[in-house]
């Protein structure tokens, strides 16, 4: 880190010594000691809170984008029709991740600075395609904008689509995603985003149609989640599992219950209306659209004009802030402030700010 | 750990504080900081000098399974004929993966508790059979056994096939694996056996044949090997990378090597004697048939007759030794102790060994 005084990536963010803290220890063996599955089953039901579920988590070891690929596959077969609901990079990656496995995909395509708000257009076409999935990004970390996921649900319900898939890895853990109520069979997450952890890990929420379906489909692979089914029930998971990893799944959880989730939700409320209030003081343009719903994880700023990000970059750097451009078209053309997990603290996004606006 | 005084269990093995030394600290951001590029490429070196190639090494976020699933899918497509040299649990799995996804598979079947020694059997199928692919686990955790590698390197060149995939997930960093020298095309490798790291790192060295190979079939997913090729030329990883792991290998890399390479292998070799000493000594008998190769990574030892896994393993725990039973068929009549990384240490196994003498 060197002398950066203000990191404010939009993930992997600082890990509060509480977590690290899991790392000090030797433990045993996660495939014969009892208090591996203890432990699992502990970390699940607090991961359920985060999440607002009563369905079964499953963790497995790897970045966030093991569980993307962990539910595609796992539940698509060739032919199988999808609609995706595509307002950023991670949303039209995620219909690209499906078609490459063979599903046919219909888009509901919208700019990357847009969330979805003519509900109208995506009812017609999950109503016309009859898809067995509908995908959605909750927070689209490369635009700083949250979906609404409620809309999505309703029409999911009235049209009996068999699966909701959501991607909400950078939402969860700052903002409710309430995956039961919102009808969610596949909730995927990551460990780096508002849950300050290392991004080792990986935790999903599935739904029993989740579950009928990934039986069925049969699929086998490392990132298969049928073998996860009786993991717990017979204390048999399908590779070593990281216990390191899960105690630190477990304990950013802890931290996160134990501050309230209506407090840690507030937190990050208040971060992100600390930080548009600043940048939009500073004469900088937010990068999503006026009526598109801002993540309260992440705030996307158009780059000014004229302005090479290298060099905005390093010169924010040398003087002790990290931020982060932005993937595929947007890249060069927006930057991003985190303001996730241990990073929604206004203190630390002053400093931030202050150097912003000591570069712009 | 409750009560143990001498963790035996064949990995994951406990992490030395040196290793652990790398989760005290923050760092920067994987996919920004050059930092992390930096550290990565250092760490490839190091992994290549313990597995004796000049070919990349690539390394992703997962257990060992990743690398195995990974080398598989990435490489082989339906129809694909493969020879795979079967002599425990992993190399008949790692023949029924190859199967899954749909390659032709002849397998060289010996019992669990052999190693290759009939080299004209292999030979035959290979000539015979045309494959695109051999197979072969190095060191067969459930069975204590270690295949040659040298002999079956030379029915590869003889024959002309275009890849070996060696599983030395259990070998590398305790014994000489000798990739180039062995013609390994895919050498597959986890992080929690002789290198002494928790188990959150796959590592595979992959050679110019393989990289030809995974280009043409152009797999996709979590386990891809493909995105990983340009990944540090243009410092673009197909996932945020996760940079405490990768110190982790780092550092039990650097362990390794400070030790020196002969030595470290010395220290395994007199641990499996040592071992293996004891347990003949207490009338117990070695579960490798007597001709097989046994490996300085493991000690595969048969139950007593009449003697109940559970009731053993608990009289084992109780006086603060913990062993492994086996997998598959060896399950209920085949104990483990391991002496790999941190565990090949004399008074360590000298502890290990008198409770388990004291239990007998």
């Amino acid at each position: 880190m060197n002398n950066i005084i203000a990191s404010l990536i939009p993930g992997p963010v600082s890990v509060p010594d509480k977590v690290l803290a899991v790392y000090r220890n030797n433990y045993g063996s996660p495939d014969l000691d009892k208090d591996f599955l203890d432990l699992y089953n502990q970390t699940e039901q607090k991961l359920q809170q985060i999440l607002g579920t009563q369905n079964r988590v499953i963790m497995q070891t790897g970045e966030g984008m093991l569980g993307l690929w962990g539910a595609l596959k796992s539940c698509l077969k060739p032919g199988d029709r999808v609609v995706s609901v595509c307002t950023g990079v991670f949303g039209y990656g995620i219909a690209e991740m499906a078609e490459s496995i063979g599903a046919t995909v219909r888009k509901l395509s919208l700019p990357y600075n847009e969330t979805v708000s003519d509900i109208a257009e995506l009812e017609k076409l999950v109503a016309e395609f009859n898809p067995v999935m509908i995908t959605a990004v909750h927070c689209e970390t490369p635009s700083g904008t949250l979906n609404p996921l409620s809309e999505i649900a309703r029409i999911k319900r009235t049209h009996g689509v068999k699966l909701f898939c959501v991607d909400s890895v950078a939402s969860a853990g700052g903002m409710p995603v309430e995956a039961d109520r919102h009808l969610i069979d596949l909730c995927l997450n990551g460990s780096q985003k508002c849950l300050s952890a290392p991004p080792s890990m990986t935790f999903v929420a599935l739904s029993n149609a989740a579950w009928e379906i990934i039986d069925r489909v049969n699929y086998i692979g490392y990132d298969a989640f049928k073998p996860f089914k009786n993991a717990q029930r017979d204390f048999y998971f399908p590779n070593t599992m990281y216990w390191h990893g899960i105690a630190a799944l477990d304990a950013a959880a802890t931290l996160i219950l134990e501050e309230g989730l209506e407090a840690v939700f507030k937190r990050h409320r208040q971060a992100m209306e600390y930080c548009i209030g600043r940048v939009t003081q500073m004469g900088l343009e937010l990068y999503a659209a006026p009526h598109a719903v801002k993540s309260p994880s992440v705030t996307a700023v158009k780059l000014p004009a004229n302005t090479d990000w290298a060099q905005f970059d390093a010169s924010c750097r040398s003087k002790g802030l990290a931020i982060a451009g932005s993937y595929g078209p947007l890249a060069g053309h927006v930057f991003r402030i985190g303001h996730m997990g241990s990073q929604a603290d206004i203190r630390l996004l002053e400093t931030g700010m202050n150097i912003l606006e000591s570069v712009i």
